[in-house]
Parts: structure tokens; sequence; C-alpha cells
């Protein structure tokens, strides 16, 4: 079987591994308060410019986002965020459980705008019964998104533009950051994210670690008391440094960026093999997730072989799926599956 | 200043203020443990066919919304409602505040339909990712909607029926229940709610008490821990024969029911003249709600001697507004403003 | 039965009960957006010399604890109470729902110390593993406290100081404050309250009204956001001048501070009796609550003719039990419990 | 730098690490629906005698703390636990935060009685006044304690005999199981717990494992719906099967039982070193974690080369120190620091 139906099926990236098995006989302080921690916030504060930004290392995509979220809002505020988003579909009410709304707008192709988000703060601003409804207080996006799209540098722009403007937090998942990062056409680094969000994080468990999400805080006023919130809600790893030294892997040589180059060159591979026999993309995405239509025969031709994922029926005769790459797949697997794309 | 903008302006119906005053010199046992809530709670119960049905007071309706849910539900559980229901856009995320989502489906006229319930319900059956996602365990309608507009009993008995199917609990917001009843063409009782809904409430606030929510508990699984609910979230009013006794002087003589017959006649009165006129519904509505559009000029025309609620732009030129009847008012009211929309 | 067995068991004293009904045809703005409102929260400031302070009007007294600091803690911050502080013991968790841990120290006649607070304050202060315990950041202390006792305004202003040092919230619940005000040797004034706390009130439901709790929050960073926990909690009340109405009549005259002389007054008189007879009180109260210890013989001689509230048992053959008095209480009422307490 | 500060300062025991290692090159399906979790399940079912149990694997160990106890209570239930145990004092509140008071009783070097539980259930069963208060609904112990104490299997016994008297659940925190079972005069066996507890774990943070801690519910109606608390909660981890390989490496030939009998081995050599030495034991413990009272002049000699844990001061001249052995420690460590004690 040929896995192609997630970013997370092998443990990790070998660099990353070895990394981990380097220190199997050292002694670390607990809690993220060690030496691995610090080289590997320093590695990632490499890549902003925000010296004065805060770097935490968490577990996984759902703890991370609901604790961003609730260390952010007072009880009555309220999140803004495409109807698609992760928060509002897949962390089972993970938001809602620590109290708040996720006010959502209608997302095209995974994506909200600056003018919706406008909308729903103006809207806010404008009401005569404040006391009645929640506040809209914070953004959230995900770069990519569920869908594999990505935003542009101007429209992350925007939308930071209006976040000020209606005091606003702006909030990034980067739960795949690293393949919006090396997406075709993407205009957005690291400092750009920095730059225009309040609090972002690049995602480990989906990009080459075996877990692990880096979360960069650049706003002053979502430092105060972060810790807490990651130790009162599970996040705060006992063994700190293995997240340290993971992080440590993927950023201090840059294989964050070349393990997710190859993995969307993959993609696009797979992405024209699927053109080029005249089989519809579902979404157009740049990055390691495709979305295709398939017909039952045709899915029923590359299941035995590929493992891919199935999202839903399309229309009567047709069905939509994703072959999502990763730095675990190999240049023959995807040449492999060319192939077999052609002869459909 | 005649007011039209809402049902609950003046403190309360003289019956049962005068139901307050006659006890002003009694003591009794705090906290709802006492003769006169115990007779409130018989005269409700002579109106539905299930002695076995547990009734609370409350003091208000978002209290109300919220206690009620929180207690029924498990934390990953979501409440289905119409999107236009009161806890998904006028309680300050109070439902999420509890932990809970609300799942929204588009209302049509403030109401949600069986299929769409069905709908929502079979997702959640047949998904594959189960704990990834929220638990639809609730439906949540008004009765009458926000809008105003009722659901025919058998609307009620397909919901049930859904709910019945899928193990859902059936809960129908009665803030305004009075108003629902006595609306023309309407085939429900509070009977056929004790029958089909696992739990709802009968308005006191809006329906001429000064404050005060009958929640009525026929689902057995439902009343475990009621009361510590209501004291745990500030709902235990510590002088709850005040409740009592204002819902003695609603139901023992049939007060509750008179009381809307009049409103929702006073209603009538004023759609009628509205039509007469020429003045377009906003939204059909056979209670005490009446929603017009109406331009500047009109408003400007009415607004010196008639409160009524501003609801939002209608087009470029014209408004939408609500025109909403209750006990307080009177006929001679009634009459003048039917004068005046003739005179627009 | 004549009543002494808690200051709540009669619906409210006449002048407040006639001003509710002096209203009874007059319509109002909801929500407490309303001039009767705005009128008792003036007369309320003039008691304390903060022009600038907020002034907010809710239902009960739970509901109010909880709502004040949840409004002003963090989800990791908790709340120092004495041990026998009504919000630990009688309201059924509701702070610890609200998400924050009540840090109780060993009160003594239901008080507890600057150095108490100190001491706990100073722990997390020099604690190298503060995310891994809960961050002290507000006092509650109850004045009169359950036990009926009331803290000198230097014991206040001790416990301030060491709350300015700390950074803590110093609130103050007044459940029945206008008891403690009218102690004897009391040397408080609502002006000291309203200098050394950042938020307190003054009970309604407990001292004279039919319900309503006013709090006057002084410290100008807890009030922000106020009213919309106010309204996602269910304590914003549809009809708010009914509160304002109430404690228009409980301040405007000093209603509030007259009634509560004679309840204490009483009290005194209670207690002279029972010391007297030679029975024990259980706490020296200066207020209107007496616990005295009674034998079995004791109780059951007065209980045909007084209600009074045991309280549990002092030793093998004795028991703690509590006489109340409140507003409605007649001293024709006292003279009879005392002469039968003589011949005990 | 020789380490006995905590049972958690390296990545893990070598066959955890080569169980991981192994697979580094196997792709599984993800959220632990995978097959080296089912084995890891079957492994460690076969230590107890309850073939329908439920084994889940989560993260670490506040994470496993709360979400249990949330997913076990209903918002007005508390849990009774040691004022020493965990959850009350280094978890930053996270049962609280997640609603539930955690009802504590005077601990006995680390330990509560059956008799401290039943006077609690015997309380709220008596109370006249159930909804004011909290209902006791669940026990939480730690086996060993936080002070490295262990409970007899009567002690054991005797609680679980009063939880099934007053229908409370028994939760056992086994975040260091091991050293427990591994205790000199321990007569727990692991089927005792699961015989006797609803639900409990054993431990794989601080006994062995990278991270992971695998809990055993036993008790059919704390089963539903744990794995969407779990979610909920940032608990399910994407890459499950790293759980797996890391519980089988531990339960598949008795490693979890072996490592943990040579680190108390080398704990009681330290205590008895101690004891020789004339260094009083602040708490008599059979397991791993030894508290010892040391002077400042002794603590100047061994910090230079050991690394141990601060507890607090002891008097005027002495304090609490712990020295914690764990599977990472040598034999010729602990005998270099047993010469160093005799030399103190």
């Amino acid at each position: 079987m040929i896995r192609f139906n997630n970013d997370y099926n092998k443990p990790a990236h070998s660099e990353v591994l070895k990394a981990v098995m380097d220190i199997s006989d050292v002694s670390y302080p607990g809690y993220g308060l060690d030496e691995l921690c610090e080289k590997a916030k320093a590695e990632i504060k490499k890549y902003i410019n925000k010296p004065e930004a805060e770097v935490h290392f968490l577990v996984g995509g759902t703890q991370t986002n609901f604790i961003v979220i609730t260390s952010a809002l007072r009880s009555y505020q309220s999140v803004i965020s495409a109807d698609s988003g992760h928060i509002s579909v897949h962390e089972t009410g993970a938001i809602e459980n620590t109290g708040h709304k996720v006010e959502t707008v209608a997302g095209k192709d995974g994506k909200l705008t600056a003018a919706q988000v406008k909308e729903v703060a103006e809207n806010y601003r404008i009401s005569g019964v404040k006391e009645h409804i929640t506040e809209p207080k914070m953004v959230y996006i995900s770069f990519p998104t569920e869908y594999g799209t990505i935003y542009s540098k101007k429209e992350i722009e925007e939308i930071s533009a209006v976040c000020k403007e209606y005091d606003l937090y702006f909030f990034i998942d980067g739960a795949r950051l690293s393949y919006g990062l090396a997406a075709e056409g993407n205009d957005v680094t690291m400092e750009d994210l920095a730059k225009f969000a309040d609090v972002f994080y690049c995602g480990g468990t989906k990009c080459g670690a075996m877990f692990g999400e880096a979360v960069i805080i650049t706003n002053k006023s979502l430092m105060s008391g972060f810790r807490s919130y990651m130790k009162q809600n599970g996040a705060l790893l006992a063994k700190g440094w293995l997240l340290g030294a993971q992080f440590n892997a993927l950023f201090e040589d840059g294989l964050y960026f070349k393990m997710a180059k190859s993995s969307v060159k993959y993609a696009m591979k797979i992405k024209k093999a699927f053109k080029d026999k005249g089989i519809k993309t579902y979404i157009k995405s740049p990055t390691n997730q495709q979305f295709v239509i398939l017909s039952r025969g045709q899915m029923d031709k590359l299941s035995p072989k590929y493992a891919f994922e199935y999202e839903g029926r399309y229309d009567e005769d047709s069905h939509i799926v994703r072959f999502c790459t990763s730095w675990a797949n190999t240049e023959a697997e995807v040449d492999e599956l060319v192939k077999d794309i052609e002869r459909l």
C-alpha cells in the first residue's frame, strides 16, 4: 500500500528521528525550560523579524487552536472563521468547549476575505444591542487552508488591516504551514506572517515531526500567562525538549522548507497527471493536498494499491477524494501513481 | 408615547401584580419549596397530560435556555437551531459559554424543518470521524419564533419523530408561548408540546408576568439535578414564591391565554391596517409581533407618537420595523394606531 | 408561626412594594437602560465618593458572585476566600463552574486576615513553578460574614493594602450589607468599601427588596464588558427598571440603613435574652444573625411557635441554631420571643 | 551532573526508543485506530481480569486527569481528593477549568481514607440543601501518592466499598504506577486496581516512555464518548501509534515492572544510606521518591554533583529535598551517591 491518504501517516522525517535519538542519553530540565527549546526558538526566530516574539511548543493542532483562542478572548468574545475552518468543523467543538462562539462566514475555496471580516466587525460596531451579541475579537484563517489553497500576501495584508482597524486579533493556523510556504506562486514568508498576524504557528505534526506545533506570538498582549494556559489544558509536555529537538532538526538547516518543497513538487506531478487524463480537480490547490473528482470505477482501480482519503459524494456518478503528499513519500511512489493515473 | 416596541415594557398584568401584593405580608420557605410554587405547578400541569412531568420556575429566557441546554448535553454534544434562533443570535454566546456548539440550519421565516434536522443527524450517524465532530443531541425551536411565526402540530410532530429516530432531545423555547397558542390558525396546544417535546417552557416575562419562565420537563432523563444546575447558574430565586404567585395568577383562571388572545387580536388589526394601506409585511406572522416594511417618511410620521422597534434596512428606500402588542396595550391605543396608519 | 429563620421570607419592605406598584402602568426601555435605574445608581453613588464608579443591578447573590469573579479573572487565576465563604460552600460550585479555583484559608468566625492573604500571595510570588499552580488574583470577603460577624475598617484597610501590594482584586460580598453597616461597633461606611474594594455590592434580596443586588465597580479595569457578562449569564433582567424602582426605594431616603438598624436592634434583644438565660452563643455576632447553642428540649419548646434555622450538631447534647431578624419582623414578635426564651 | 531530580529527565528507556525507531518507515492510520494501539491494549489487558475494559492512550498526566474527571461528572458534581493530590495543587486549576470543584480532605502522607470519603459522602446524603452544595461523585487517589507512599490492597478495597455504597466513581491516578507496584511491601496488582477502581491509568511519561498515559476504564458508564472528550481537549494524538509502540514495549515483556523494580531498589539503597548516616526521612516512602531532611551544608555538598529537587523549608536549619530514581539511573550512579552520603 502506497499512502497518499494524509501527511501524518509515518512517525517522522529521518533527520527528526535522528535528532531525538542523538539525545537519548542526555538529561534535561522539564516542561520546555531547557536549552534545546531555547535553541529551537532562536532557530525559528531567524525566519521572522520580531526579536521580542515569544515561541511556545505544543503537542497538537486542536490543542494549539483552542489554547491560543481561549487565552486571547474574554468569554463573550467570538472568533471569525471561514465555515470550512478546522476550528469550526473538525475539532469536536473544542473552541465552544472553552466558551467561545465561532462566527462563521461563507468561505470560498476555504478562504475568507477582508471584506467579510469588515462586515462582521462593522455590524458589531454599529449594533445598538452590543451586550446581547458576541463581540467578534479574533480572525482565524488557516495557511494553507483545509482545501490546500493559500492566501496571497496582499490578502493577508488586507485582513490584517481590517483587524487593526477594528481591534481584532489575527490568528493564522499553520498546521501545514511548510506546504503553503512551498506552494507554487506563494509570495508569503514567515516574516510576513509574523508581521501581519498577532499569533500563528508552524505545524510540526503534518510537516515532518513526530508531533508538535510551534506557536509564535508577536502581540505582547497575548503573551501573558500563555504557559499557564498550556499547563492547565494539558499542553505543557513534561519532556519538553523532545519538542525542542524536533524543531531544531526542522529549522536549523531549513529542513522544514526543503521537505515541503519536494512534497509540493510531487503533488504538482499528481495534479498534472489527473489533468492530463481529463480528470477534474474539485478545488484548485497549489499545495500538497489535491482534491479530485473520480468515478467509482476509477476509485476502485486505484484503491488496491494506493491509500487516499474519501471526502464525500460529488454528484450521482462521482466522488471527491484527496491525494496528499508529504516528506514520507518518494519520487518513485509518485511516478508509479502517475503511471496508474495515466492508465485509468 | 404609545408603546408597541416590545411585549415587556410594563411591569406586569394587573392581576399578576395583585397576586404579588396579596401575599405581601406572608412568609414562605425559600428557593421555590413553597406552597405557591406547588400550586402553580399543579395549575400548569392541568394543561398537559403528563402527571409525572416536572415544573421549575426560572427568572429569564436566556437563563432558561442555557440551563436547559447545558443540563441536557455532554460537552461534545451540540444543539441544532434555526440560524435566526434566539440562542444563536441574541444571547451573547450563552450556549457556547456553557461549552456547547449551536449547529445552525438555514431557517425559513424563523423555522427549521424535520428534514433539516434529519440531515444533520444522519450526517453524524454515517460519519466515519465521529470523535472529530460534535454530536447533534438536541433540537431547539422557538414557538412562536423570533419572527412571530408558528409551527403547525404536524410540523412539530414530524420534528419530534426525527428526534425519536435519532435519539435527540426536543426543546421548545416558549418565551412568547401564549401568543403562539392564541395565534390565528394555530392547532397546537400545551398538551401537544408536552407530548412532543422533552422539555419546553411557558414564558412569563413577555406574557404578562413581571419576570419568570416555567420550564416543563417531560423526559425523565432530563430531570436529574436540574435544581442544582439552576442554583449553580444563579437561577434559583431566593424568594421563589414570587414566581409561584405570578404563575398562579397567569394559569389558575386562564389569564395566560385570555391575555394573549386580545394581544393577538390587536396585532391582527394592525396587520390589516398596514395591508389595507398597501404596506408590505416583511414576514407573515399570526402572532403579536408584526414586521412591516416602511419608508423613512412613514417611520418619521409614526415615531413621534408610537414606539416601535427598528430591525434593519430592507432596501435602498425602506426599512423593516416591528410592531409588537401585549397585555399592556389597550384597544384604544390600537385603534389610534390603525387610524394613523390609514393616514400614512 | 413567627419567622426568624432567615431574612428573605417575605416579599419586600412595604415601601419597596409601593415603589413597584407606583409604576405599574408606566412603560420603560428594557435591560436596565431606563431612567429609574439611572436614578437608583445616582442615589447609591451619593453614599460613596467615587463619581466614576459603575453601578449594575443583578437579580441574586450567587449570580452576582460568579459574574463578578469570572469577569475579573483569567482561567488560571483563583480567588482567595475564607473556608466558610458563601462562594466556597453554598453556591453549588458556581465559581468552579466558571472555571476558577476558590483557594480557601481557614476562617476565624467567618473572617480571613490580611496576613493570610499575604501568605497565599507571597507563596505564589516566590514559586518557581508558577505555571503549575493557580495564580491568586482576587480576595473575596463577605461583609457581614456568613456568621454575622463584621470586619473593622482597619482590617479592611489592611486587606486592601495587601491586595495593592500583590496586585489582587478585592471583592466584598454585601448580600447582607445593610445589617453589617448597622451593626453595633461597626466603623465601616459604604464610602470605605468603595475606597478599599475594587468591587462590592449592596444586597437587596436579604435587605428589604423583592430581589436584586447592586454591584459597585470602582476599579476601571473591571468595568469593561460587564453587561456582556451579565447578559451571557442570564443576569440582565428584561424589565430592569423593576430593580431600579426597588433600589430607589431603598436608597433615596435611607430606608436601606433605617430598616437594618431596627433589625439589628431586634437581634441584640434576642442575643441578650439568650445570654441572660445562660444560653451560649456559638459565634459572637453584632448583626441580624444570632447563632446560639440549644438543647433538644429547648429547641422543641420554641419550634412550635418560631421558625429558626437548624445549623448542625454542636456536641452530644446540643445543637447550633440561627435566629435571624429582618425588616419583616416587628418589635412585638421579638418581645414575644424574648419572653419565651426567658421561660425556657 | 548525576540526576535524581525527577523521573522524567531523559527521553525514554532504550527499548521504548527502539520500538519507535523500528517502525520509522511504517505507515499507520491516525488517531489511535491502528494495530499497534490494538496490540498494546491487549498487552495491558493481560494484566487485568476485565475483558470488556476500554483502554485509551493519552499524552500526559494533567491532560488525563482532567479528561477522566470532566467526562465522568456533571457540572455540579465534585471530586474528592487528598489536599496534597496532584489535581488539587499542581495542575493550574485544570479540574476547576473544566467546571468541577476539587473537594479536599486532609491527607496523611499523601493518602486519604475510606472514613474520610464516607464522611464527605454522608454529609451530602443527609444534607437538606443538596442543590446549594456540590455533589461529591468521584474519589481521586494517586498510587503511589505525590509523596511516594502507597495504599494497601485493604485500604483500596475499603475506599472502593464506600464508593459503591454512595454511588461514587473511584479514579486512581497511576502517573507513577509502576513504582508503586514495585514497592517493598506492596500487595496491590493491576488486577486489583481494575477490580476496585472504575477508571485508572498506567503512567508512561514517568515510567520509561517518552510520553503517554494508558487509561483503563472498567465502568461501562464512563466509556461513552471518551474519545470525543479526548479530541475536544487536544488529547487524541494524530500519530497515535507512537503511543501504541511505546506501551507495547513497556508491557509485552513486562519491562514496565522490571524497570520499576530496579528503580525502587536504587531508591531503597539511597534511603538506607541516609538512614545509616542519621539523616531523617520527611516521609517514609517505599517507592522511587525519597524525601529527606538536609541541612544547608549537606545540600551544598551534594548539589555540585547531583541534581535533586528542593521541596521547601523544614525548620530554621533544615530543608526538605527529594531524590527520585528512575529507569534512567544506573547502579553506578546510585553507588556513587551512597558513598557521598556516607561522607556527608
